[in-house]
This record gives C-alpha cells, sequence and structure tokens, in this order.
C-alpha cells in the first residue's frame, strides 16, 4: 500500500497589478477556497509575501492544512518560469526596477513547499490544457484579449517558454509596418494596439472621427469610450460598433494565419472581456482567418472562447501551474 | 555483455524535384558512401523506389550491409513527418495529386528498417542539432533561403511539427499587407517573395527599374538576373547590389523579430545559397533584428550561418531524421 500522503489540492495566486487572489484547488478545478489581498501598500517584497501568507493560512487550515497541499501556482506579470522570479514590472512598487525571487519567497514560508511561477496568459494555457477547452490538446493557442494582448502557447503538450523564459508575446507581432499606432511596448504597429480592450475603443474612436455615420457612440464624449461602451452598443445593432468587432476580428484572423505558420495548432482559443461579444468577434476571427490562411492550413483549426469561469479564470489558470510541477 | 548489433550508420536521402542523393552516415556526421540518380523519369512510385533501392545496395554492402544499418531518414518536399508521407508535391510526377506513403515503401523494401520523412527544412534543423552549429541548443528556428524560403523550428529540443505535420512555413507569414508581392502560394506579401533566391532578383530587378543608379546588373538583361548575379556584383562592391542584399537582410531582421515573439530562440540559424553572401547579408540582418525587436528580446539571439558542409548539407539533415527515430 502507498504510504505517501495524498495530497489533493494546489495553491493558485492571480497575481494583478490591484489585487493578489488566491483559490485552493482541486485536480478537477474545483475552488473549495478563496481569499484576497490588495496588492498594492506594500513598498518591500518581504512584507507582500509575509501578507500573503497570513491571508493564506486560514483557507488552507479549512482544507486540512499544509500535507493536503501539493505545490503552488503564480501566474504574474513578467513572470519568468525558469528562475520563479518576476522581472521589471512597470505595476509592481517591489518589482518595477529588479529581479524579485517570488517562487523562492513562497516555498521558504510555506514549509519547502513547491511553487512555480509563470506571466498570466502561459496561466491562463496551462489551465486551459487542465481544466478547460484544452483538455487532451497538445498543440494550441492561448490568446487573451484584455488589457493588452497576451498569449501562451502550447506545442507537443508543453508550454512553449523559450531559451529565456519569455518566448510567447503574440500581442507584440507587428501588424502594421507602416503608419502603425502607437504601442505601450515603444515600438508602433503591435496586434495589441489594435485588439486589446483599449485597441478596439482606439478603433472606435478612430471610425467615429473618420466617419459622420450615425452611432450610439457619439452620445458620449470620445475620450471616455471603453470596450464595454463598443460591446453594449454593438449588442444593440449600432452598425459603427459592429463595424470595430469586424476590424478586430480580422486583424486576429489575419494574426492567426502567421501563427498557423509557425506551430500548425489545433485550436486557437480567446480568452478575457472581449470574448463576451460571442460571435460578434469570433466569427469574423475565423472567417480573416479562413481568407488569409496558407492553403494547406485552410479549415483545420478549431477556434474557442475560453472554458474557464470568467470570474475564477486567472486563479484556476495559476494554480493549474502547480499541477504541472 | 550486449549482444545487440552495433548498428553505426543511417542512410540519409535528400530527395529533390531533380535529383536524389543518398549518403551513409556515421553518427559524427562523416559520409562514408554515397550515390545518386535521377528524381525524374517515373511515372510510378513503385519504379522510383525500386530504382533507390537497386542504386542503394552497393553502398549498403560498402559499409557491411544492411545489419550495419539502425534507420534511414528522408528530407523531401511537402513530407509529412507522423504519416511518414508526401503530399501533393508539385514537382514529383508520382506525388502531384496523392499522398504517397514513401517512408512504408522503403522500410518494405530494406527488411523493415524504420524510415522516417520530413520536408527538407526540417531536415535541415535536425542536421544542425545533431551535426551542425545548434548541438547542445534546446530552442533554435533554421531558416533556408533558397527557391523559397524554408523553415525548420526546434522547440524545448524537439522539431516542431504541430497538429497536422506541416508546421515551420516561416516562407509564408506575411510582411507586406499592402501591395505584396504575389508568391508561389497564391497569396500576397509573404516572405518568401522577398528573400528566397528567386525573392532577391526580383529586388534587383525592382531597384534597377526604379532608379538610374549605375550599376553592374545593368550588363544584363534584367529578366536574366540571378541571385547568383546579385552576388557577383556586391562582392565587387556594386552599390545597388549592396542594396539589394540591406533590403533583404532587413525584412528577414524583421521577420526575426516577429518569430522572437512566438518561441524566444537562443540563436537563428541561416541556411542555402544566400548565406554564401556572409556579412553582406547576415550583418543586415542582426542590425534590422535589433531594431525591431521587443525590447525584453534584443541582444539575446545568436545569428549564425549553418554548420553543415553546403555540397552535402541536405543528405546529412536527411539522415539526421534517421538518428531521432
Amino acid at each position: 500500500m502507498d504510504t505517501q500522503v495524498i495530497k489533493p489540492y494546489v495553491i493558485g495566486l492571480d497575481l494583478g497589478g490591484t489585487n493578489s487572489v488566491f483559490g485552493i484547488v482541486d485536480s478537477r478545478g474545483e475552488i473549495k477556497a478563496t481569499t484576497a489581498i490588495k496588492t498594492q501598500g506594500y513598498d518591500k517584497v518581504d512584507d507582500y509575501v509575509d501578507a500573503c501568507v497570513a491571508a493564506l493560512q486560514p483557507i488552507i487550515e479549512e482544507v486540512g492544512g499544509l500535507d493536503k497541499i501539493k505545490a503552488m501556482g503564480i501566474g504574474a506579470p513578467n513572470g519568468n518560469y525558469y528562475n520563479g522570479t518576476i522581472e521589471f514590472a512597470p505595476n509592481l512598487a517591489w518589482a518595477h526596477d529588479g529581479v524579485v525571487p517570488l517562487a523562492k519567497m513562497f516555498s521558504e514560508r510555506l514549509n519547502d513547499l513547491p511553487v512555480a511561477l509563470t506571466n498570466d496568459a502561459n496561466a491562463a494555457a496551462v489551465g486551459e490544457m487542465i481544466y478547460g477547452v484544452a483538455r487532451g490538446m497538445k498543440n494550441f493557442i492561448v490568446l487573451t484579449l484584455g488589457t493588452g494582448v497576451g498569449s501562451g502557447i502550447v506545442i507537443n503538450g508543453q508550454l512553449v517558454y523559450g531559451h529565456d523564459g519569455f518566448a510567447g508575446e503574440l500581442g507584440h507581432v507587428i501588424m502594421r509596418r507602416e503608419n502603425g499606432r502607437s504601442c505601450g511596448c515603444g515600438r508602433t504597429g503591435c496586434l495589441e494596439a489594435y485588439c486589446s480592450a483599449t485597441g478596439v475603443a482606439r478603433t472606435a474612436r478612430e471610425f467615429l472621427a473618420n466617419s459622420d455615420e450615425p452611432s450610439l457612440l457619439r452620445d458620449m464624449k470620445a475620450e471616455d469610450i471603453t470596450s464595454l461602451d463598443v460591446s453594449i452598443a454593438a449588442g444593440k445593432g449600432d452598425k459603427l460598433a459592429l463595424r470595430v468587432y469586424k476590424f478586430t476580428g480580422d486583424m486576429l484572423g489575419e494574426a492567426c494565419a502567421d501563427f498557423a505558420a509557425f506551430s500548425s495548432p489545433e485550436a486557437f482559443i480567446f480568452f478575457g472581456g472581449l470574448t463576451k461579444a460571442g460571435d460578434l468577434i469570433m466569427k469574423p476571427i475565423q472567417e480573416s482567418y479562413e481568407a488569409h490562411a496558407l492553403k494547406i492550413f485552410k479549415g483545420k483549426p478549431k477556434f474557442l472562447i475560453s472554458g474557464l469561469d470568467g470570474s475564477s479564470a486567472a486563479v484556476l489558470g495559476a494554480s493549474a501551474v502547480g499541477w504541472e510541477i
């Protein structure tokens, strides 16, 4: 008989610029206990990690103690899987100008629990593979459409980290080499500058400025328009808002045609706020892909929306990284 | 004591549209025996494979018989690794409108020898990993600059075949989305339309037509110019020819910046005729990469020329696929 203690849970930490959300998750993706603290307000990383561990104690007890926990997974901006570090993360006071060994710091405070860390889009990809729509798939690409555009790439059943741990920045392939929009990365024409939530709002403002077409979006100040407003207007049949989705989907489809030439995935999986528009965004993506893909890749990949529950998707993704250790 | 027969060799077959070149190769990449037949002149694939096996017999005997051979690797256009098939290869009379199980056919005629098959660019990548400049590397991309632009991508030490076996068509990512050159694939703006040998000749003709700049290339008919002529002129310091290399290298560097965002490789390795220009092409590639790459990828990858000997590189690449079985 196996005398090893059964460890049925992993801890997931979705480390965002504003909140740090924890979940204790079983192997089927059920969240057994959850808690959260503010990410901001800690100048020193030691104080931040101490506060995290203090918040974790009661929920660890709730599931039967640390003995029941197999590992911890962290999804964090600028997370480097190879080193377990966060590197030069602009939105984190204690990591914006250095390299922080966060995985090791958690492990030391949690009785040498194995801790793995990666960026949030990679965590989403592992989450889809373990609990979501990519179960059983060996080759797929997750594109996260949020404030930015992130990606997690799985090839031969493994997440692609590349030589340095930073592979999978598909939000920063260049889609417009001439007169491209400025991007937060300092360059121009990146996919993210068009197809993130902020990119969608920019497209709407551009369309409003370049035409006299009537639109519900003209009822508000141009600078206040968000992707949510575009989504609401599109839901009411607003033609200009629908054109914004068509434009966004067209570009994502073109980008996916190039990505297929790279890794020929079984599926492209879309994650994040923009996917709430459903067919308004997914149909243009798929049609544009079919129009632009190299002949041998036409009709092959699936185009899917994330199978992870929206509100807890990021925590589930982070926890999934723990199962992979 | 191990009673297994030692099998120190593999057979490599570089299957081209014109010639089929065979080599028997040891584990250090030394070619022990070689032969070749014409690829053309066989309407039926059975006749072609019979002729191959007849040509192979004497060189197999030369190295001590089939017992000394571990496996066979084939590099072929439109080769599918997963099935060992050649699929719809336009330049092969017996495979241009169907799926041919070539690996199985060779295996049956060679006493059930294990036979693997992949496309020529993938074979080049495996060749670099086993005998060439990528020894010890786990993440790299080979770009073959010949009549077309091919690619072989290695991630986590494994060649990327994708869900269908056809991944790694980086010659067909789109570099010019507006007014792009027509490509043999039926689309426009592909990397291959600019950076293949034929693309380089097209660039030279374009530059000659669009300026009055004096050039050695004006001494010949525009339609007769090949990439070799451009290379000879550049070697003599011809400014227009040098601009052609700069243009080609600039675009390859931009493309590599996008590829880094995908798999962040340790090295980009260039293979094929165009690399004979040495620094004339490699310097613009690297400078353009550094100018265009996302900040976190700047200064990281190496830019290398293939380490496989030119005349036998394709056979070595094919043979390397045999060692990987």
